[in-house]
């Protein structure tokens, strides 16, 4: 898949009842032959947020837009348009929507998760 | 490291003549842990455009701002806010701003990619 396509056409996944207000895109992964690293795009809508879970794999973040939080262990920070974070694994995370407006981010995780989700 | 950064707090460095008007910023590799993969985001005046060349690994991209072309082995696409473009290893391409602003866009790329600078 070389061909450029706008994020949006991809479809939008829930989470369930643990990511009130939440929709993942799965942008790139196996399906375009990624073999290493998948990038997924998270919108979560204000007053919603993430699971606050953990997982043997890192998130490499890039914040598009909207106005956040990100718990990282014991941490909380502010997160906005241009913000990078890098969530080592096995670390305790979850981000928040504390605007007004979606908050929009990039996640990439490695493509090994896929070995992880078929335990 | 896992405060957030805006990513202008990383350093801009540039590519040389083969990429005129190009600026890269290393926001997330070895040294904020990353051991699978390397975020970078690379920035292109108008009229600017990166090397047109190959190597074995892959670019993971998505367009934060600005309008472009890219292409990858004999095609040529637009790309605009919001696209994402896989690149896949040893396909030759190049990204080239066609706009009137500065264009923006994150490259990932495998931590593989040490290995290779490295030989």
């Amino acid at each position: 898949m070389t061909k450029p396509q706008h994020y949006t056409a991809h479809e939008a996944e829930t989470f369930g009842d643990e990511a009130p207000g939440v929709t993942i895109r799965w942008v790139i992964d196996e399906k375009h032959g990624a073999e290493n690293y998948a990038m997924r795009i998270i919108e979560v809508e204000p007053a919603g947020h993430t699971p606050h879970h953990t997982h043997w794999f890192e998130h490499e973040n890039f914040i598009i837009e909207g106005q956040g939080e990100v718990t990282v262990g014991d941490e909380v920070h502010p997160i906005g348009q241009g913000d990078v974070v890098f969530v080592p694994g096995g670390v305790k995370h979850q981000y928040r929507n504390i605007g007004d407006t979606p908050l929009k981010f990039i996640c990439g995780i490695p493509m090994d998760w896929i070995k992880d989700a078929r335990k």
